[in-house]
């Protein structure tokens, strides 16, 4: 089944994805994996809460550390394009019959909560709280130099029905996987953007968020991380790669924060900003859409995430299984 | 001066620079450089045209070379979001009084052929012949592994005015230097896809085409590429670098093709997708806003650039002078 | 159990490992793989021989390739000194009781060739044909760009009895693995020309050859490789990697001949030409020790190697085993 | 003229070229300069001296700043490789009539003080206290990661000469510039270690030391450092590169401490360690042998120096010039 054509001029203007919200249950531990070791620059922070940048981001945030007693996912956060477009989005999702609220967001100006059909907390807004540059002060620079956050991926109990969602308010499709046998769509990379994702969908017990990913310069920057990770206690959360997606062509590593929260650290996809862009299409069967040099993942990849406050999940139907890594 | 507001809704939709006619005096002697050298790929030729795409384009050309009697660029072309952006195009230049031409360009879909208000040729399309992805077939990685196209830079007599018209078609000033004693722009850096720049005015006698540039994926490839050019014959059209820009942050080289056509090779800018997103001035007399690591450019890269065919150029009445290497 | 201490004056003076000759089934399909893959260059060839030199080797050869009917290893090759070093190499293996022969080898001076006391076929020389630099030829870097032969890994059936004997023949052990039960040496690295090894030996079936590896510029170069071997039908002959060595600290893949020798490409170890570098000793309890990252080896990495001619190997009398991917 | 034949068996055996003695007008200063800037490690301070060490480093130190009045060169010391080449080298110096020294060190063995020809002040020595490693402790990396010292670089009035002298001593000329009318040397580069130099001596006002060099693992760490350092107050500390040497083939950058000591970073040299390893001779007038890339050095890389305690310098009488960046 080819995935839905793109919407040329969908509902509402969606940026780029934005910034996302962890609840983590020990915030000191957090503070010294996402600041000593990856490397992300603090803009704000108090007893509950840390907010963090990436270094050439001039937004205030892209993560939001909130002390809590359960490691969950408060909020997936998206930049709309101009004032008009977050009441065509309120207007959208009323008309969904999906959640619309005004909410109070500190550093945020005005900002749309909802969900989408299957519960994921969405947020929208405008105006974000500015910062001055410092791509420029490299002896900021630490870990694994993140640059910027990249996309989110989401475990979906039915993709199909996800990229549809998804599809109508404007996230174009890149590279999919296909179950050869049902047709069915079992893993989607979607974009705002013009990179490969800002949101990502793959077959799952859904919907939780399989990880938020990290653009850095180069592959050196991510042997650097394992090689400090691997010195400094954090060897067990490193948990996939390093090594090249098929899908993409990223260059990759995953790893854990303290709580599971799973970080992509992300290198070298490519520019889709052609409305045309053709997306491309892998096989469930076909090893080398994981890792383009052949390396299966491990289950633990395929089966855990983190889930959503407030939303309930469910186990996909779609019984195909990709190669794991025995 | 501040450089001008933004337009958030331009008259019509230009998604990106797409490709550059450039015309040769020895088109054997430009396919070694561009295909041997810098690795660009063939997708047609004959005996007085060689078409060229980028490693991770799906698009047909983004370089025409053409065999020539005089060395020259025929014209930059662009890409528009869709059908209706053309008749948009053409009524804004008829407007101004600029020439709107339908012309007939192979493999390209409805083409619009036109002038700026200082004569560059111009030309716009929604459809260009789409190629299979290339992108992993690593076996065909050669000379600098050129990725895309990623940016249009000129010379302009009068920057300022320049600036104005881009931005008025949509282009959003990234970074600019500013005369500090005139108050007037002395060059400045516009996009349009999301990074720095699709396009770049620099004070001078113009209009003239100071450089094209491709996008590689890391320093290494760049210094590869001085290692082989030093030892095949090209030491001598290497222009400047290896060095980081300060104004982009990317990493650069310049080099010059056979006919003294400007190639730069680039590398690590910032995504630029925010319509808030807010310029960065640097002052004239700051050589760090060339080199971050305080090198002047030549004076060759201060006075040198590529004609446009049918177009007249004229000096720039700005006396102020960037610092030039002794 | 300490290892032995070094020899500072041994009874010849062997300057490094120099070659290997590899016996192979189908010579074109070897070629394929160490000419177009791996990036080697022919310096001579024949219907049923290959020589082959990396890119900055002066002597004619460090792979010799030969058609054959069993894919084996002919014999490791060790570059001496001086001309009397190779009167002292044979007297001192003519008083162990182990084979001297004088040898005719294409391009090589005279040549002594032996046996170590397990039957490993050895020959030593002090003359090869030199070749011209090459080092700096750019346009001849090809696939994963290897620089220099590095090191020669060996199974053998009783370590502790091996690092004895090529202890007592100058080589140093920079890294060893102890099995902390029996107290013996589980493998260990020995060098002559000031890295971390020449010769390895790693317990298991013996004699065999483990590995032969290339020594290469950066990451990157394997990264390279990988690509490429994964996109030109080569992807089952990746075998292990990328990572890096707890061991050498070396940034390593590891992948297999047409025929299944199998070949390092390798880079980053340290210099230890000090004669009091100390040797670092490693648990075989350790992960880290295998891959700094975590990552265990998979069983064929432990299991499979290429036999020599004319050598009975027999199995290891040690039971502890290192920690095996599942 | 070719340069002098290699001496298979010198009259003692120096190992490498172990540490150096720079006296700084203010610590403070130097400190934040190796330390911050470098990243060079501690390995003790007190109000007068710092001693540092190299990431890969066993040995205590291989840079002692000692806080002095006037910026100069204290020492340059080699490592020997046994007790008793201490008493040869102790002979050879006595009977050349140079002055031989038993000297107390800190951190070090018997240690023998003497001057070369032209007073260079030496010291051997065969024991330094062993540190542990850190090689592997990758929190600590820091800088341009340096990972050990790689050689010295001297201005000689008379290069010929110096070339004779340490060649007599066991140093063999790996490269090396000719002036092409007198046929005498301009500059030669002499190893001990296995790589393309421990000392190198070019033609100019000496003796003097032209610089000090540490290896890094890769381009990238050069550029990391030219942007810190852009970015730190010592943009106008940056002299030359980065680049490519012809001569060595290194990829290189040369700085200046707070006192105008000149440091270079290095990497990617080749290994030289068989003895029959040819010398490379090239033309004074070819610009290649600066900069493989064709851009020649500054004047002040060819003129300033550092100059050492209590040696007389005097001029070349070599007329040739190098070419030099205008």
């Amino acid at each position: 089944m080819p995935v839905p054509a793109p919407a040329l001029y969908p509902p509402f203007n969606i940026v780029r994805l934005s910034h996302v919200e962890y609840r983590v249950t020990d915030l000191a531990a957090s503070r010294k994996f996402y600041v000593e070791i990856l490397g992300l620059q603090v803009t704000e922070e108090d007893d509950t809460h840390i907010y963090l940048r990436a270094m050439e981001e001039r937004g205030h945030h892209c993560i939001v550390l909130v002390q809590s007693d359960t490691a969950e996912v408060g909020v997936l956060g998206f930049k709309l394009y101009d004032a008009p477009d977050l009441e065509k989005a309120a207007a959208f999702f009323a008309d969904k019959g999906l959640p619309v609220d005004w909410v109070e967001r500190p550093h945020m100006g005005r900002t749309l909560r909802t969900r989408d059909p299957w519960g994921i907390p969405l947020e929208f807004y405008v105006k974000m709280e500015r910062m001055a540059p410092i791509h420029q002060e490299y002896r900021l620079y630490n870990g694994v130099k993140p640059l910027r956050i990249d996309h989110f991926n989401m475990f979906s109990a039915d993709v199909d029905a996800s990229v549809s969602f998804y599809n109508e308010i404007g996230f174009r499709v890149t590279e999919y996987t296909e179950d050869d046998e049902s047709g069915k769509v079992w893993a989607a990379w979607m974009h705002r953007k013009g990179g490969v994702h800002d949101v990502a969908f793959t077959n799952g017990t859904g919907p939780r968020l399989h990880h938020s990913a990290f653009w850095v310069p180069t592959p050196l920057n991510i042997i650097d991380l394992l090689d400090l990770m691997s010195t400094t206690g954090y060897v067990d959360n490193i948990e996939r790669g390093p090594g090249r997606h098929g899908i993409s062509n990223a260059f990759f590593l995953y790893v854990r924060d303290p709580d599971g929260h799973r970080i992509e650290i992300y290198c070298s996809d490519y520019q889709t900003v052609d409305p045309d862009h053709e997306a491309i299409k892998w096989s469930l069967k076909d090893p080398q859409r994981q890792t383009l040099w052949g390396a299966p993942a491990p289950r633990s990849w395929f089966e855990e995430g983190s889930t959503f406050e407030g939303a309930t999940t469910q186990d996909s139907a779609l019984t195909a299984q990709p190669i794991i890594a025995p």
